[in-house]
């Protein structure tokens, strides 16, 4: 296998607030040219969550939102608003752990994350502070959507990623992670490559996506700047292109717990 | 806080293999040469663990272990060598999972994870195949020594991390994660930053040195060619330097599980 010797993480400057119905696409375009970058065949584009869901009209008013009567119990266990239970419950397939001020659920798409992934900062609205912003529907097909049309606007093949913070077990800290991914394997599987004295490797599975999406985190930052686009440059992998939903570990055969 | 524009991650070309006593800052200096590499204030040099085990001796010839009572009923459970159980037990505090082919532990450094992070591929030894390499005895201990030499030899301050690749709860595949790190803070604490609409951030204390090791692990790889030495470039922080202990998660305060 052709190993990367040198990558590149490169902000895409000047991304600006993003709102419903926005093209991401064109934005990214406008980026680039500011930034005098030009896509190169094997770049890969991380785009945080918040961007992907804003500009697909993820955003809940608070203010729509019935709770039923289990949110409102659950609220009260975990001192959360109502209303943002009852979202968090309606995003998710079960519930981890809840305790006041934490609710970790398992996500309808597999994540197990805080409060189903629903975000109240940087959530700009011009409708007030009330607001909630979900995880995409579907965060690989928006990635998959994503990298076709950047791929045809530039020229060359490109691969895309949706990264989000997540809490994890056993570790402090947030670290990024790909809720979504085109066009490269999100997990890689290198079993059957000789180790330098021609044993297989023992650990040959990477979650390949998941550490650019760490890698671009570097960049993106969680402050106040804002720097929601990163491209990646210079990874070299191999194997078949699968999405972020490969890297969710069914529960059966979770032996890390 | 000042953000990161761009990042690079630069494979230190030609690193040989590593035996028990080898000077890695002597390695990496001659490396660094060859690649016409001149380090600068803020880099961070992200070792392999294996390369830093290996350095200090941290190999264990498996024909001179002698598997206790309970190592030898865990290896029929587990279907390891009982002399490599043996060493796994002696790492630990505590069996978290034994399954056929499968031994999760709580290291004695506080990390959970698979064999104690005993590796038997990519080993090299005088002695022939039967060789076992554990973690370094204090990884952020070994990480500090690197760093002050280090900065020393090129005179510009300068951070290390120890890196490894761990299997993960709820997500496949494996991660490149910091063992040890000196320096930068390990754990970066943003609370009180505003996000952009001036509410304090929620996600706000990052794995930031395992966010570093995942991004190095995209260029070391697992592969057959060997690029232990990583140096990572161009990357801000903020906060007080602190060591990959504090990346250990207490088991009462952990709520991912």
């Amino acid at each position: 296998m052709e190993r990367s010797n040198a990558v590149e993480i490169l902000a895409v400057p000047g991304i600006p607030l993003v709102r419903e119905g926005d093209d991401l696409v064109a934005l990214i375009g406008e980026g680039l040219a500011r930034g005098g970058i030009a896509p190169r065949a094997g770049d890969v584009f991380v785009l945080a969550q918040k961007i992907v869901s804003k500009a697909e009209g993820r955003m809940v008013d608070l203010a729509t939102v019935q709770p039923s009567p289990e949110a409102i119990e659950l609220a009260g266990k975990v001192q959360k608003d109502p209303r943002l239970v009852e979202l968090i419950l309606s995003e998710s397939v079960r519930v981890v752990r809840a305790r006041p001020g934490i609710l970790i659920v398992e996500h309808r798409l597999g994540f197990v994350m805080a409060n189903a992934g629903i975000d109240q900062s940087n959530v700009a609205s011009p409708y007030g502070p009330q607001q909630a912003l979900l995880l995409p529907v579907d965060p690989d097909g928006s990635a998959e959507v994503l990298r076709a049309r950047l791929s045809a606007r530039f020229g060359v093949p490109l691969a895309t990623i949706v990264n989000d913070s997540f809490g994890r077990a056993w570790r402090r800290g947030t670290c990024g992670v790909a809720v979504g991914a085109a066009g490269l394997p999100s997990l890689m599987d290198l079993r059957g490559l000789p180790d330098l004295f021609g044993r297989e490797l023992q650990v040959s599975i990477t979650g390949h996506a998941d550490e650019i999406a760490a890698a671009a985190s570097l960049v993106m930052g969680q402050g106040a700047e804002g720097q929601p686009v990163v491209l990646v440059r210079g990874l070299k992998w191999r194997g078949p292109d699968n999405g972020a939903s490969e890297l969710v570990r069914p529960a059966a055969e979770d032996m890390f717990r």
